[in-house]
C-alpha cells in the first residue's frame, strides 16, 4: 500500500481508485430538522443519499448485525434479502431509527415513496440510516427533500457519496478493484462504535460482475468475516450495521475465486481505513496471535488486546508500557478457562521481540527504540481529510500450543475520543 | 451510607471507621531505586508496608486472580494457602514483579528477609506487589530497608498502611465493622486495571474473631464474589489481584452468618470506595439487571454495560444518550447468541424510565431532567484526598423473561481516565 503523506497524495488516489462499475447512479440532498426529543434549539442537518442500480437486479447480498436490538432499516432489509429483486438503497446520517415507536412503518413509507418517485417497486427500495440511537425520524421532512434527491440521480460521483454517507468520519472511504472486464467498488462509513461483528459500519459494495446470487452471498459472508469483523475501534457494535452487495450484471462473470480476491481487496481497504479514521485514533494497532488454540480463539484473544483500555492509552501515550500485552492476555485467558503456557510464548512490540518463554525483555535501549516507533507510528487525530500514513502498530504474539492464527486492527484511545464521545449528540 | 462532602467530615468518618482488631501491628518505610529497565534518570520511589500478627496463626484465606499469567506475588501466595500457618503480608508498590526472569526467588527472597527480622519462618510471611509488570524488583535495595521497616512494626495506624499501599488512588480506603466482642476490618489499594476478578486489587482483612479457617475460606469467597467481582473501572484485571483475610483469634468466635454479613460490609464499603476512587473517575454507574435469563447472565450483561465504551463516555460528558444503553446491552445479547425481547423489557436512567415495551421514551422536558441527574451525580475527578459524596448514576434494566439479578458497578470514562493511563509510568 502506498503512502498517503499529503492532501494532494490521497487526492490522487483517490481519483484513482473511483472508477465506477457500470449500472449504477448516485445522488445526495440536504435537509434540516427540529427532533422533537431535544429541547427547541437550533435545526440538526441530515444527508439523504441514494445508490440506484439502472434495472433492478436479481444478484445482490447483504450481511447484518448480530446486535440483539437491531435497528428498523436492518428489519426492513433482512425482509428484502428474501424477495427476488432489489433496486436501490436509501441511505440517512443523524438518526438511526433505533427503537422509535415508529421504526419500521418509516422505513417502509421512506423506501416506498423513493421507489414511487424512482419509478420502481416500494419493495426494490433497501434502507440504511446511522446516527442517534432512539430518535424518530422526521419523516415529512425527508419525504419533502425526496423529489430533489431523485431528480440528482447521476449528477453525484462515487466520491460524492462516500462522503455523504460520512458521519465522525473524517475521510471519506472509497476503493474499486478491477475483475474481469468489470470492477468490485465500495464505499464505507464508520468512525467509532465499530467493534468486529459489523458495528456502526454501513458498507455499500456495487460490481457489474454477473456473479450469481448465492455466490455473492457466500463470498460477501467470508470477506466481512475476515475484515469488518478483525477490526475494532471501541469494541461497542452497533444496532445498524450492515454490508450490502449490488450486481448490475452487466458484465461477464468471472471464476469465483478471482471475485471474491476482488471483494477481499475493496473490503480489506475499507475495513483498515474504517480503523484509521475511527474518532480520534492516533494510532492504529495491528495484532497477530498464532499458535495459541485455533484461529476462533487466536481472533478473540487479539481482540481482547486490541480492546483492553489499559493497552490503548500506553499506546496513545507512546508509552512502551508491555506488562500490559501479557497482563490483558492473562486476563483473556484465564477467564475464559484457558491455560497460558507463558514459557512457550515470545511477543513484539513494533518489531521488537519484549517477552520470551516466560520473561520480559526490557533495557533501558529498547525502551527509548519502542518509544521512537510508537511517535513514529502516531498519525495526529485532530487532522482530518485524509489518511496521514499507512504505518501500524504491530503487536505479535507467538506461541507453539495450536495451529490457529488471527489478525485483528484496532484504534488507540486518547483524549479526542473522548471529546468526540463525551457529547456527540450536540 | 453518610454524604462525605468536605474533608473535614471524612477525616471523622475515617477516624470512626478505623478501630482495628486486636492482634496486628503495622509499619511502613520509604526506599528509592533506579529500575534497569529504564534509561538513566531520576530515581522511583517505592513504599514498603507490613502486616504482622502478634503470633502465628492457623486461620487465614485468600482468593487470587483469575489472569492466566499471574503475577510471582499471587504464585507465592498460592504456595502458602498450602501451609499450616502463616503471620504476616509484606508488601510493595511500584513494581508488580510479573514476568521477571526472577520473580518467584526475588518475592521468596525478600519474604524470608523479612520473616528472619520478624523472628518468624520466611513460610509464614505472605507477599503483595502492585505497580508495573514487567520489571523486577530492587532486592538489594528492598533488603537495605527492610530492617527500618520492621523496627517501626506497631508504629503505624490503620490509615496510615491503607495510606501507603495507594499507587494512584487518590484517598485511603478502610473500614471496620463490630461483630460480637469483636471486629472485621479491611484496606484496599485499587484505582485502575479493576474488573470484576479481582483485577489489580489489593485487599486485606483483618478479625480477630475466631472463625475457623475452613469457614473463613468459605465466606471470603462468597463475598469477594458479591462485592470485588461485581465492579469494573476498566474491565482490565490485573495479574496480580489479590484478597488475604487473617485472624488474629483474639476473640470468641461469633456465629458465621454474622461473621459473613460483617465481612460483606466490609468488602462492600471497600469495593464501592475502589470504584469511586477509580483513576479519572467522574461518575459512579450502579447497573442493575434482573430478568433476564439467570444470575449470571444478568451479572455479564451489566458488566457489558458498565464497560462499553460509548456508555462511559456520555455519562462522563452528563449526556442522557441513552440509546447506547440499548445498543451496548444488544450487543451482548447477540453476540453470546441470546434473543432479547424487547417488549418485555423497561430501562430507567436516574429513576426516569427511558424505555419502556419496545420504545425509548423521550421528551425535551425528560432530557433536560437526566442531563441534570447525571449532573447532580458528577465527582471532580480532580479533586483528591476524599470521597465527595455517595451518589450514584442508577441504570436499571427489568425484564421478564428470567429469574437472575445482578448489580455491577462501573465509572465513566474521561480526560483524567487517558490522562492518568497515556504514560503511567513517568
Amino acid at each position: 500500500m502506498k503512502e498517503f503523506n499529503s492532501p494532494e497524495a490521497w487526492g490522487d488516489f483517490i481519483k484513482a481508485s473511483t472508477t465506477i462499475p457500470e449500472g449504477f447512479r448516485f445522488a445526495t440532498a440536504a435537509l434540516e430538522f427540529l427532533p422533537k426529543e431535544r429541547p427547541a434549539g437550533k435545526p440538526y442537518p441530515m444527508r439523504l443519499s441514494l445508490i440506484v442500480a439502472d434495472q433492478p437486479t436479481t444478484a445482490f447480498a447483504g450481511v447484518f448485525t448480530k446486535n440483539a436490538f437491531p435497528g428498523a432499516p436492518v428489519l426492513l432489509n433482512r425482509e428484502l434479502m428474501q424477495s427476488d429483486q432489489v433496486q436501490a438503497v436509501l441511505i440517512n446520517n443523524k438518526i438511526s431509527n433505533v427503537g422509535s415507536p415508529t421504526g419500521l412503518p418509516d422505513a417502509r413509507a421512506l423506501a416506498t415513496e423513493a421507489g414511487r418517485l424512482l419509478g420502481i417497486k416500494g419493495g426494490h427500495v433497501m434502507a440504511a440510516s446511522t446516527g442517534i440511537i432512539g430518535w424518530s425520524l422526521p419523516v415529512p421532512d425527508m419525504v419533502r427533500a425526496m423529489p430533489g434527491l431523485v431528480q440528482a440521480a447521476g449528477k453525484s460521483g462515487p466520491l460524492d457519496i462516500a462522503r455523504a454517507i460520512m458521519t465522525t468520519d473524517s475521510y471519506p472511504k472509497a476503493f474499486c478493484v478491477k475483475a474481469g472486464s468489470g470492477h468490485v467498488f465500495g464505499i464505507a462509513k464508520g468512525a467509532g462504535m465499530i467493534e468486529p461483528n459489523m458495528a456502526t459500519m454501513l458498507v455499500f459494495l456495487m460490481t457489474d460482475l454477473d456473479q450469481p446470487r448465492a455466490e455473492l452471498q457466500a463470498s460477501l459472508g467470508r470477506v466481512v468475516e475476515a475484515t469488518f469483523n478483525c477490526i475494532s475501534v471501541d469494541s461497542d457494535q452497533s444496532t445498524s450495521d450492515m454490508a450490502i452487495l449490488l450486481s448490475s450484471q452487466k458484465k461477464p462473470r468471472v471464476p469465483a475465486a478471482e471475485f471474491e480476491k476482488a471483494l477481499f481487496q475493496v473490503c480489506e481497504h475499507l475495513a483498515t481505513h474504517v480503523v484509521r479514521n475511527g474518532e480520534g485514533t492516533a494510532h492504529v494497532m495491528r495484532v497477530t496471535v498464532s499458535g495459541l488454540g485455533d484461529d476462533r480463539l487466536c481472533r478473540e484473544a487479539a481482540k481482547a488486546i486490541v480492546n483492553s483500555p489499559l493497552v490503548k492509552t500506553a499506546v496513545y501515550g507512546n508509552d512502551p508500557n508491555v506488562g500490559r500485552l501479557m497482563a490483558a492476555l492473562g486476563d483473556f485467558m484465564g477467564n475464559q478457562g484457558h491455560r497460558l503456557d507463558a514459557s512457550a510464548l515470545s511477543v513484539s512490540l513494533c518489531a521488537h521481540t519484549v517477552f520470551d518463554r516466560g520473561v520480559f525483555q526490557l533495557s533501558a535501549e529498547g525502551e527509548v527504540a519502542l518509544s521512537d516507533a510508537l511517535k513514529l507510528a502516531r498519525q495526529d487525530p485532530t487532522v482530518t481529510g485524509y489518511p496521514q500514513h499507512d504505518r501500524f502498530v504491530d503487536i505479535e504474539f507467538k506461541s507453539q500450543s495450536g495451529a490457529g492464527s488471527a489478525r485483528v486492527l484496532g484504534s488507540d484511545l486518547g483524549y479526542e475520543y473522548v471529546k468526540e464521545n463525551a457529547d456527540y449528540r450536540s
